[in-house]
């Protein structure tokens, strides 16, 4: 993509940064407001059917594009730090995964901090699962994902359901994850100057809300701790300009050395969580849909096969 | 594919490494004689034209699959721990990756260790280069490659051409490769158990022989250590079941931070290089021929289309 194209955005965000910043720090509710105003006005991928789903704790929807396998789903949570975000916002990116892999997605909401924190939407999490499960879908035939906190909720979910003793997903897919709630690694001092978006102190806020009285080391909260055996072969798309970065490539070290399959995408330029500006990044915001898709739809044909 | 096509491979090796191990131990001409043997009788792949080239110190072979891209080029360099190998011996694997990936193919021998250490391998490599260069091709449309040993001269090329002040290639392949030579770094110790086939005491013997009087930890023989600003994009593919697998975990992780392109392929169950070892193991290693093809016609195609 063009070099210009990303300057231009990231001047962009940064202006809108400091724009806010000038004035009175903005509340939860009204970032959460601000979020899905700008991200839930983003059209969804044409051809889709799109359905709210709700049953107990379970709320979000379903999306089905046209010509999908519908044997084959993929679970996604979203991002936001654990405190904001929703389907609303993410139903644009969702939809668009969906269609890229093929597949029907469960676009998920899940109880945030700090009114709920850890272990609510965790929980919430599992309860998604066993809902799509209870849908009809074989555990091998769903892809989990998220992005962000989505992806650290995504990891936590697959290392619970192992503790639970339950069958696992087909595969786990992660946009820029946060896998270390302790904000530790050489990345945030080595890409921080490049990340225009987040920063240590940002995420320790929305960690500290997250957390709560928890221990933020204990693997459920930082999966990046957890045991990474037997862990279903896992995509994780990140960009350079990102101080998460180092979240995916320990990641990575840490899966490999325990045996697993991964595949790690590294992103020259690329911002965090990057795909939901596909529509003012399109060259390198659509091209890492049609990577994830791709890996989505080859992991659950490659089940269906074995 | 299957864990008993797996198996039985491993054990095939590891009985025949026993069996070694019972009579007197090879010499280093034993060696590169069996190696040359066992591999030089893979057939290449069919429809190739292949023939030999040489010029001052520059040997090898050009390969070229029909209907091949004449304007693209992958220069590949064999393994075999800077010791053993040749162009004889990797005909049949670089034959395959010049088909996957449609584009012109040259298979380099260079100077071996212990009758020449370094740097006489990696003048070589600089030599074969020019080479490549003078045949007419663009840096951009060369993408530099090679496996265990071959991964080490190759990413040692890259960081030799940028002293030099030349231009790039347009991307490295690094096939299991050995980046490290002081053997350091947690994979030795945990894939140990599970690598059939490479041992830290193998490699430091090998690395004693190509380094002699040199130090080990320099960039140019131990290239995890080098600068790696501005690195072509690169695609490297390891296996779980061995030694080196912290090498290109390391490398990945060094090479993000930098702010570089990176895709790290880990495939699960798989031994050092074992693309090698496509006629034993016909799926993985199939597989990861066309994964490898696959990006290098999409990296040159990328470039032309710049």
């Amino acid at each position: 993509m063009s070099e210009s194209e990303i300057a231009a955005f990231k001047c962009g965000w940064i202006e809108q940064m400091a724009a806010m910043a000038g004035g009175p720090p903005p509340t939860i509710e009204q970032q959460r407001a601000a979020f899905d105003a700008e991200h839930g006005a983003v059209p969804p991928a044409e051809n889709c059917m799109i359905t709210s789903i709700g049953r107990d704790g379970v709320r979000g929807e379903r999306i089905v594009p046209t010509g999908a396998d519908t044997d084959k789903a993929l679970l996604y949570h979203h991002g936001g730090g654990h405190v904001f975000g929703s389907s609303l916002s993410h139903r644009h990116l969702v939809s668009r995964l969906a269609s890229a892999a093929g597949v029907v997605a469960y676009n998920m909401d899940y109880a945030l901090a700090p009114e709920a924190p850890y272990p609510a939407g965790l929980d919430d999490a599992v309860n998604a699962w066993q809902f799509v499960i209870d849908e009809g879908f074989q555990p091998r035939d769903i892809v989990v994902g998220g992005e962000s906190a989505g992806g650290n909720l995504t990891l936590a979910l697959v290392l619970k359901l192992r503790e639970m003793g339950r069958a696992l997903p087909g595969g786990a897919y992660l946009l820029s994850p946060w896998l270390d709630l302790t904000q530790s690694g050489d990345a945030y001092d080595i890409r921080g100057p490049h990340d225009p978006m987040v920063s240590r102190d940002i995420l320790q806020g929305m960690a500290d809300m997250y957390c709560a009285h928890a221990v933020p080391e204990d693997p459920l909260l930082s999966p990046l701790n957890g045991d990474m055996t037997d862990l279903p072969p896992m995509l994780v798309q990140v960009g350079t300009d990102e101080v998460l970065l180092g979240d995916s490539t320990r990641l990575a070290h840490r899966a490999a050395l325990a045996g697993n399959d991964m595949t790690l995408r590294i992103w020259p330029e690329m911002i965090h969580a990057w795909l939901l500006f596909h529509h003012v990044l399109p060259v390198a915001g659509n091209a890492a849909i049609a990577e994830a898709g791709q890996w989505i739809s080859a992991r659950l044909k490659a089940e269906r096969q074995a």
